[in-house]
């Protein structure tokens, strides 16, 4: 949101998060699919012009899907994981690339797939860190317990992988401990390199307003108080209005998920 | 689930867990009593003569509603708050009662009210530990990192409370840690009370199945795979069968769930 907002400064961005479900990481790719796309089809009915979808756990499962019912109603869709690609591949001196995630997004395996189509030679480490998850709300990301977190996390990678994609919106708030644990790594956050593939994307499809004055709006799906807190820690500065939505598993247009007429 | 089997031998009892929800612990209210009335609708339709609600968090927020629609199909409901009460007042020496559970059971204050309304003259502190549920679901429950995790959470405990109620259902996977921080105080697990309070329950409907034989079935809303990793350590071996069902927000039946129907 931050990357979007200096990189898009004339756009309208529109955030939602969906609280009532989160955390997605360790929820089977179904569901995540069935989530991600209420979610779509509830900023699809309020008139997006394009969909980011910031999650790497909703990228792995969802966003084939996705992509596929935006292409039928003429909304392009991005998600992070192919500019997180475009990123590490730039910055890897040694062709040895590792990722981080969610056990959704290392089990679904859409990085390593991406990179090795780009570049077949590489070799690919992923390695699931969920407390990361808890620790970053916990706002409990820096100091002697992340850094024994990250420690035990990223033993297996330490003198391997020269670049290390952090590989979930939460970690980079973990930065500082996770370099600490891999001195010699550099490590590769998405956020810049997908508000530039947001604003080619924009570009492309003639949609990119390039005068200022864009306006943000954040929306969850439960309890707003809580994501004031979260969501400050994260963006570094107050949030403005928080609008509760009720985003229901019986919501009538499911944004094109595959067989969801029947169900 | 394992305190209830080994109480109640000649029942059978079907375990429901909404994996595609969980964790409950940071929800607010109101969402916490919707899945909650949305699973016990489920288990409702499935025949069962009474429901032990084996959550904390969902105690705390449901229990009252669940209570009263249960009165009127003529199912007993009983939680897990009152059971883990009546234990601590058992064991407490000094009238100085700690509770630890999630942002939600904290906040939602039923323990404290609990405690207060069986003896005015206690005192009561509570403290939140959000981090522990990640950690059991890890299997991270013993060692360096969750005894820093739990020393941090009970300094302010420390030369206080003569008791601890451990008012998580994930917690007393983590009582080894829980009890270095804290090593002169008395943990209270309510596993064992509400298996006893349960048995008196069915008693008192003239419900109780004193005879052998009973099964234990296991439910999850989602990832069955991911269950039974987490679930065996737990209960300490093999789950059996373990059924995915499909619980959705637009399940016919709310259960009981005030003002449902206009929903």
């Amino acid at each position: 949101m931050q990357a979007l907002a200096s990189r898009l400064p004339g756009e309208d961005l529109l955030y939602l998060g969906d609280t009532a479900r989160v955390p997605y990481g360790a929820r089977s790719g179904d569901t995540v699919r069935r989530y991600s796309h209420r979610v779509a089809g509830h900023l699809w009915r309020r008139g997006i012009k394009a969909l980011v979808v910031a999650c790497n756990t909703a990228t792995t499962w969802a966003l084939p899907s996705l992509a596929a019912a935006g292409a039928e109603l003429g909304v392009p869709v991005l998600g992070v994981i192919e500019p997180g690609v475009d990123r590490a591949l730039a910055v890897s001196q040694r062709g040895h690339v590792a990722v981080i995630g969610t056990e959704g997004t290392v089990r679904g395996g859409a990085y390593t797939r991406a990179l090795l189509a780009r570049h077949p030679g590489l070799r690919v480490d992923a390695v699931a860190c969920p407390l990361f998850v808890a620790l970053a709300e916990e706002g409990w990301h820096e100091g002697d317990i992340a850094e024994r977190v990250a420690e035990r996390y990223l033993a297996p990678l330490r003198a391997g992988a020269d670049t290390l994609i952090l590989g979930c919106t939460h970690y980079p708030l973990l930065a500082g401990a996770i370099q600490s644990a891999l001195p010699d790594v550099a490590l590769v956050d998405s956020a810049h390199s997908t508000a530039e593939a947001t604003a080619r994307m924009l570009g492309d499809h003639a949609l990119l307003r390039s005068a200022g004055g864009g306006q943000q709006r954040f929306l969850v799906t439960d309890h707003v108080e809580r994501f004031h807190v979260v969501g400050e820690r994260f963006l570094g500065g107050p949030l403005g209005e928080v609008e509760l939505v009720d985003i229901r598993d019986d919501d009538g247009e499911a944004f094109g998920l595959p067989g969801s007429a029947h169900r």
